[in-house]
């Protein structure tokens, strides 16, 4: 009963196979290496981008941080959701790696709204070198609530950051999630829809510690490999990175996990729905806000289940309803979910 | 023929089996999993410190780095050898990690001496605010040159940094193959020589990339934890970094992997010797620092040879004597030195 | 008829005399100089604070931003009106002093309430390392927006911030004018009331260019002279801001200056309010945000007047009411305010 | 007898009287005023390029830090003389505004030569990504120990950068004392010998706190204003800065100054070589570097003399010679010249 976080989950079995496969003699390093070679084509055949830069990382927030970085100036602003990421978990890693650039918050919850993301652009209108200048509009997908934008939705945010020459960066630690969300291709989720740059994440479906960055202008490239290196974030045995995300990309094994994540999470939703619960926000991928009574929680706890609280303490004597946030990974058993539904 | 570097070479069977084992079911992510308690404990217990604040990263730059912006302010300057790896190597992630804080470097071109060390401090003397402040010592203990500091020669550094008031750090990045060439113990070789933090390298030693930090004054914990969150460091399924290097403390893994490591490069050594080597430093533990003629160099790079040379290119017509710079690893075999030497 | 900025007048007749006055051959730089001396004792004096640190910068938001960097760490945030000046007009100056913390902004679009405050800072509760940790209050008085703080208003934000251990800043930019508004002392308005900090304004009060920055607990005090070093605001020629802002502070110019453009303030708000003004904010030190019938503004502008449309531009055929920022200094005459009013 | 500092001398009555001058009524803040729009002009004028952006700051260590900041990237390195103040003497300001780039020491003790800037440069070839990549050269002149490089000296450094595309920027603290020195023209001695940046010093020069800094490439222009404004250094009452500069450089009071400068310190560096003082570097411009016996430094120092030691303290007994720095500025007059000369 672990819905905590999908990155409590294990590692893929075809994943640790590929480091095993990858351990055989020496390896030129610092991502010289043939598997990155492999992986480079692969990502680009992905994302049907051949000309990509692509890099890998260890951790989704070197990955955004990174690739902010690359994309502003430290005296811009980023536009971003005012619940995301890279502002609420990242320990101010963002304005870190971009040399103290600040983070504009777009009033939403949940989804930015092109309407909200305007209007915060605008604000920084006509302050000349008072204010911050405007810099990278940053999304996620799937969203820090579990919902996943529609391509048109994407392309009516890029669309704003376009009209603005803002260069658009795409959180998709939950990429794949969202994609199989969609039912739509990566390219279409990514470069199609006007994005610049995808945080491609690997370690929440199946990899153990992996996450590409790619930008569709290899313009880039050059000072994201200096900024990684400087950030301590280039591996010297770069191919078990490499290896991680080939065996990932390898045969839809992202795609399949991610299915059996929403599947999973879609299973558990019915589940709660039918146990009474409310719903925060609408479950799109695999992630689920919803509130349930206190004794809920409180039986499911005591038997051992494994999710965060989102709106204050267990403790107290009522009835009411509370919060809480599941997310559901591709290993995830039928079985525990229904132990886990049997006890609310 | 691999003698780039003691990263290109493969992870140590019992390090890849760790992994698998550690890939059961779910963990609780970010340094919380038991298998980090595990290795703490284990870490303290390697280190005669009980108290001592346990971390890991995945990569040596950021080891260094964050220890030595965790004891030093941006207004600082660290003091270290003119060829240390976080001066030659790092991108400047010191300089980033810090905050702007400089390096001092200390002429030697491979071990600093007290003298050294001293005449560096002293001229920071007297400045006010306009020079930078004296900040930490930074020592590499096997050096970038392939020498070991003997634990006298250890003391008297820290006793000067001691003076000062100066903390003092120590880049482990190879530590095994220091304390096996010493014969001493971890505690000796760090904090009963007065060192305050050190990096304790894995991945050069058989593992796959991960690297512990360690302070033995737990005061610096917390401040620690933020800056490597911040810098975008902490694992989410930091299970498997701890599993990692609970293999490689293991039965003392670490210690037989250098002792191999180190063994290989004695008898390399000995065989350059009897080519007609000219050693640039005295080899004492794991790297060399030879001069070959040119040819010897062109044969072994056409027969596959991997290694870098130290000073100038092969091209050219003469004979003359070219260094190259000789690391071998725990893996390497005593055929392919020996297929080496016959070719040089 | 200028009413664009405090900061646009002239200097002080007293101001410049002292300069010459302090032009009589050699004196030491660099903050040691005699002026200096007799400056930190007098501003002690002014404050009640005879143990406290006193510099001296040239710019509001050097000053601000060197307080704020020495009472924070990088991984930290900082609390602040959402239209506080350094969030909205220093160009990220806070962010990069403070080597990349963060700016959490408590909506109000005036001043703070205690309330909101405090949801502020519990918002960051428990969220470990991953989000930033809870660092300065900023509380700017007079207010961007023109108001004042009560000095029960501002106990009450600071009783917050101390539940917190959290120190507070004070952005005195228009301190005079806050406290001959609230007609009390400058102790009273500030450690008496909970500030650890403050930016004491000259500026905009009749200085050439000069701030003070006061530390009540001298402990700040050398990390803020090589902050202030590094950042390029030491002058050499120290003894020219000191004689500024003694000037400032001799024979109480500065409350002087302060009472006269509070005064011309009220007579302006007194004039638009007879001229059917609305008023944006309640006018409570010299600054004044009120609307306009279009037609008005444009008489004033076509005459010469000088001031800051607040919500959009000019254009347009209408004859809606559009908001304006108006600001008296201690200079400006009755003649112009009633030339002005005639106007409009 | 005040040798210490040209920044310890007064302001020229010029500018205290441009000063008085600028200060009617009420002008536009920030930079837009009309001060600064003719002293853009006569800057333009003065340095033959019409093009340049033309910025001013208040202190020396703020133009260059900024003017490094904009041409180089954090991942750079910065060549300069090991004694050069950028490294000496602003407590980390250039890596600060650089966002932690490093600086790269030419050994010299005084001025670069060709080929140890060349060897500089060259050392940081083939390391990829590890090393620093290269940035800009940064000169000074006069130079640290009172030299000052020829037109021939300068073009041939400056070549050196060229051939590696790197920028070159002019620390010109002393530029005029530099430029009479030369008898040469403002654009002889910088971009017509190949510098792509200036800062133009005032303040040691008979003004009383400001700089220029000189893009002769504008397309530095609004990143330098962003820096700016986001290091605090943007004046409100621009005017100020801008009517000293203007007085400075009207009716070339500055040249005459720094003639005046030069000129006294021939005449005491001639009795100096009198009075049998060793010269520690050739003195070219008003600074001079020269051991007497200590028995006739403590007869200076207990006369009031006033000037730094530049080898150690007086303490002792022993009669050796010992280095001391005089600095001339444009105000020292014959009679404490002599006065000097006759203690020792």
């Amino acid at each position: 009963m672990h819905f905590a976080s999908d990155n409590s989950g294990p590692v893929h079995p075809h994943v640790l196979e590929a480091l095993t496969e990858a351990n055989t003699g020496y390896a030129i390093g610092y991502g010289a290496d043939a598997q990155m070679d492999r992986l480079r084509d692969k990502l680009r055949e992905v994302f049907e981008a051949p000309e990509a830069a692509v890099y890998l990382v260890a951790t989704g927030t070197a990955a955004n941080a990174l690739a902010l970085a690359t994309l502003s100036q430290p005296y811009q602003t980023v536009f971003c959701s005012d619940v995301a990421h890279i502002h609420e978990d990242e320990c101010n890693a963002p304005e870190f790696y971009s040399g103290g650039a600040k983070l504009t918050l777009v009033p939403c919850g949940d989804k930015m709204t092109p309407q909200g993301l305007r209007t915060a652009i605008e604000k920084e209108e006509n302050r000349g070198v008072h204010g911050p200048q405007r810099g990278p509009v940053a999304i996620s997908q799937v969203t820090e609530r579990g919902s996943v934008y529609s391509l048109a939705e994407l392309q009516a945010l890029t669309a704003v950051a376009a009209e603005y020459n803002l260069p658009v960066h795409l959180d998709g630690a939950r990429f794949a999630n969202a994609m199989v969300s969609l039912g739509c291709t990566a390219a279409e989720m990514s470069w199609k829809a006007g994005v610049d740059a995808v945080s491609f994440g690997g370690t929440k479906n199946g990899c153990m510690g992996v996450e590409a960055v790619i930008f569709f202008d290899p313009k880039h490239a050059w000072e994201f490999e200096l900024r990684r290196k400087r950030g301590a974030h280039l591996f010297s045995k770069n191919r078990f990175l490499a290896a991680q995300m080939l065996a990932y990309v390898t045969d839809d094994l992202w795609l399949g996990n991610a299915r059996k994540a929403n599947a999973n999470s879609t299973y558990l939703a019915e589940g709660l729905r039918k146990a009474g619960a409310e719903f925060l926000h609408k479950p799109e991928a695999n992630m689920i806000f919803a509130s349930l009574p206190r004794a809920s929680h409180q039986r499911a706890f005591d038997a051992g289940a494994s999710y965060h609280l989102w709106d204050g303490p267990l403790e107290g004597l009522g009835d009411e309803m509370i919060g809480a946030r599941f997310v559901c990974d591709w290993s995830i058993s039928a079985a525990q979910i229904d132990q886990f539904l049997a006890l609310i």
